[in-house]
């Protein structure tokens, strides 16, 4: 009988379609194209925090991934390879197969090769680091947002996290619902092509991992600019509107544009088959500041921008 | 009282030298120099496995990137980036600063940019990814040895485990001995200067993670040759001999070259002030295999080639 290790070798060797050396030696060799810039990014997944421990392993597998590759659609790059280094406690080989199915179909959906890996015995976690190329000079920063911008987010943020509370009992969502949210939580579909087609247009970006408030803010603190959002929720609290608003988990883009650029926008969502909803205004102010407001126009509280994964024990 | 995430913030963003865009983004940007090929290795570090519970926070900081800088050193890379993440159970300031202070030690002693990183909270572990350049079609592999080239270590390998058998209480070392293991075991130097100067001297090369004879296997295996293997320790097994043979963790380079190169490696040595030892020879038969003699060409059993941080349940 193969060992744990001899198991996770045969599942996670795999070819590679552009790397010069893959796995298997110290370290991979790859060749960037000249006039391509490199993007890096590395995330963690712990159990229990990014996870449910009872998730399927081949959804695990997918987000595992998918994960790293939403912030290469933020910077408006071209994923093309990665690494991964998983802690496991005692897997069975189906867990392994998987575990592997998933996480490779997310790597062919993409256009990546797996080129490194570790495994570790211990509390389940996965990391990985996931590299891309860009046009030298044409990542999409989250600091580029200027005053008078539309602010856009993609697709329909707070699916996740309603799904999640679907999944823990804290609401009960009825089908076709359900279904939806619980795939934008275990198979999140990263904006790849949003990002690369944003490249010109958009002037910052980020993916909504911790919340749509809490990732516009960061955009907002990095290009010190405040924010003006108006939408289309309710002005009491229901959990429907807090996953909308700060509900993490869901890898859609938001990103700022000069009104110039509606037009192409529009036509973008279109052909991408992506809703792509104009949700406020870059101003002058407080930077990080966001003035939330409903669709008639009267002030909204924010009670959470996101969730945030390591809190202060004092806060 | 900032919080852990704003220490954690405050001690790891750091300014670079080689870096388009750093810390703080969706992704890092890199741009690496014209005829270079990028080098690339993923290490966890679990506590338990790989490191004492009460290890001192700032050997651990060194630690968690040297070896990681050890792979680019085996790969003949110079090191030039890494990102960094982490699962904390519920660190004080005190052990962030302190772990900050041994990491960008060894960040600073190799002229490496830390250019992304992630927290979470958990039983504690880190993920290195670093990033090297080596000129094109001269990194080391493990697979290139070739009949009659000489096996080559560097140092003294098997300090490391005698250094964390003296602090399990396996054994008991005597000064300066004790200083020099325990030294060895939790700060290793990774040789990257050996690295760079075996370039076109060194046909393959790994370095020593997981023993001496198990990492030798590996490029016996990659190389498909076998080898002979005559070394000055007692026939009869003791701690001594098996921490050399099969200790792990020291992150000393085992290379092979031709007999040509003897001199200018004898040379090396000399400049570099680091023992270069001949220890076998490279063969043919069947890969992987090693012959294993003491000084007196007795042949030694192989009772274990090294540590497997994840054995086979039925082993």
């Amino acid at each position: 009988m193969p060992s744990e290790f001899e198991l996770i070798a045969r599942y996670f060797t795999r070819g590679t379609t552009h790397t010069t050396l893959g796995v298997g030696d110290d370290g991979a060799l790859i060749a960037p194209a000249p006039g391509q810039e490199l993007v890096i990014s590395t995330d963690m997944l712990v159990e229990g925090t990014h996870f449910l421990p009872d998730t399927d392993a081949e959804d695990l597998g997918w987000k595992t991934l998918a994960v790293n590759v939403s912030d290469m659609a933020a910077m408006g790059a071209r994923p093309r390879w990665a690494t991964l280094a998983a802690v496991l406690p005692a897997p069975t080989p189906e867990w392994i197969e998987a575990f592997a199915r998933g996480f490779f179909a997310c790597a062919e959906e993409f256009g990546i090769d797996l080129i490194g890996g570790d495994t570790t015995r211990g509390p389940r976690a996965f990391c990985v680091t996931i590299l891309g190329e860009v046009a030298a000079g044409k990542a999409l920063r989250r600091s580029g947002a200027g005053l008078g911008d539309d602010i856009w987010v993609s697709g329909q943020p707070g699916r996740a996290a309603l799904g999640l509370a679907h999944l823990q009992g804290r609401t009960v969502l009825a089908e076709p619902r359900r279904a939806e949210c619980v795939a934008a939580l275990q198979r999140p579909q990263p904006r790849v092509a949003l990002g690369l087609a944003l490249q010109g247009l958009a002037t910052a970006a980020i993916d909504v991992s911790d919340g749509l408030l809490a990732d516009l803010g960061h955009i907002l603190e990095a290009s010190r600019v405040s924010a003006s959002v108006q939408v289309a929720v309710p002005s009491a609290p229901t959990l429907e509107r807090d996953a909308w608003l700060s509900g993490g988990d869901d890898y859609e883009l938001v990103f700022t544009a000069p009104p110039s650029c509606r037009s192409a926008i529009d036509a973008l969502a279109g052909r991408l088959q992506l809703a792509l909803t104009r949700i406020g205004t870059i101003a002058a102010g407080v930077a990080g500041a966001i003035d939330l407001r409903d669709a008639k126009g009267n002030s909204l509280a924010i009670r959470q921008r996101g969730y945030d994964h390591f809190p202060s024990p004092d806060a």
